[in-house]
């Protein structure tokens, strides 16, 4: 926890009152994510992005984001992955990480030289259309779910009471991981919503690191405490995470990639009430 | 307005009730950025960036981009603005635009090739440190303005009522430039804040394009409608705005920037409450 804020001598107003005191604030900082790859004997690393992150879980934020971005598409791809300087003054943590790719992962550097976009809170601009989703070829989602109307409902407030670092800044985003009964499996904070996200995924990447096979998040909710966005779909697509339920608005790509998708988005949600835009058979 | 938000079928529902209605979305589209540069004669473009954003004010967005990069320095830098399609089914705005920077702007394109990372909420990770903005020669601000505390309080309500785009489609953040009166000379909205940033920056660019000189908006605040990151902050140093009152919380690198450059950083703004991170001196 200590990595993830700092705290700050401010001044509080309040109406004609002035107040100096101490106060925790979100810490952000640059990462550096580089992948290790190449054959057994001719092993090279190379710079794939760089993001302003919320320090901790950074290996998690790293291989999210390979899977986003289509460089690993399954745990197997992954050997590890190790932190490395420089050192800031008030953390243990180095901002550069390097992810070890399996021979398996086949990357290919030429492919990342043209149009590759990092983003603190996008992800994948460059890549940010439903057209290079589909030449990516990513299908629709073929299994339906049953996600009840009351637990809807109820998981801003679940999510909202595990936040530990928001409760102590009141400065972050966060990303939970549900399953259909209700049950929180992880959640994730981050000053960069796509970041929270990006750990999120990352968190079931690592878990089954070295594994052949998919993720298999099939019968999972990903709630978020923000608003829906193209970027954050387009992750949950491609981690086949089928339901995203926001806090905030979704914008009008990020709906239209739910439809295409055969996705459940809902969005609005709060105790009493919430807006389905894509999936509403799905919704019991 | 037919633009920034796109109407879609959805269902509401409230407690036991459903109801099926057309609601408002805000428009979130990819745009791509280019630059014109080159002697007469031996004009070409190169892609700098593709992000996502809402449609309307491309121009603006476009140069308070390069602005924010450091590829121009001055309204003088810039010819003109031009957009081109692809035109997206349902708008009239094309997807790239093209910004032309004039000879006094000496791009170089091969200083681009590394590290230049674009972002929907980030603006410059690539650039993402204080080291970085140093290296870019950007100073400390050195004018101090006086904030009268009875204006920060009304600053969030006073930009909140402006907001055309959010109060259709609760969905989009928001940046207002003020002067230390309290008049509101400029806002914009988008679904990432950078960009709504850029933009008001932008129309400040493009309201004296092709002059010689600075921008000269140091007598003014600027007011968002979420948080302050790192890049907020930076975009405010390098178009030389002494101020930023944010209705949100800031990340820690976003007070370390404000105190290094000498600026006023507000956060949490209520019509009661606020928190002053840097320059309480300039509080009267």
């Amino acid at each position: 926890m200590a990595l993830q804020n700092k705290e700050f001598e401010i001044s509080k107003f309040h109406r004609d009152h002035v107040a100096r005191l101490k106060d925790n604030i979100a810490t952000e900082e640059p990462l550096e994510i580089r992948v290790v790859f190449g054959a057994e004997g001719d092993r090279r690393s190379k710079n794939l992005s760089i993001t302003m992150r919320t320090p901790g879980n950074d290996p998690e934020l790293a291989v999210g984001f390979l899977l986003s971005e289509g460089i690993i598409k399954s745990p197997g791809d992954v050997i590890g992955c190790e932190s490395e300087g420089p050192i800031s003054d008030d953390s243990e943590v180095g901002n550069t990480i390097f992810v070890e790719l399996s021979e398996a992962a086949q990357f290919d550097p030429s492919e990342f030289q043209r149009h590759f976009y990092a983003t603190s809170s996008c992800g994948v601009c460059g890549k940010a259309s439903l057209e290079t989703l589909r030449n990516q070829h990513i299908k629709p989602i073929a299994e339906s779910v049953r996600v009840e109307r009351k637990l809807i409902f109820q998981l801003p407030e679940m999510l909202r009471k595990q936040q530990g670092v928001f409760d102590v800044t009141g400065g972050l985003h966060a990303a939970g991981l549900f399953d259909l009964e209700g049950e929180l499996l992880c959640i994730r904070e981050d000053v960069g919503r796509h970041n929270a996200v990006d750990k999120l995924i990352g968190s079931q990447i690592l878990a089954k690191v070295g594994q052949a096979g998919s993720l298999s998040l099939g019968g999972h909710l990903l709630v978020v405490s923000g608003r829906a966005s193209f970027e954050l779909m387009q992750k949950a697509v491609v981690a086949r995470i089928p339901a995203l339920v926001a806090v905030g608005a979704p914008s009008s790509l990020a709906v239209d990639l739910a439809r295409e998708f055969r996705m459940v988005l809902i969005g609005f949600t709060s105790g009493e009430r919430f807006n389905v835009y894509a999936g509403e058979d799905q919704i019991s």
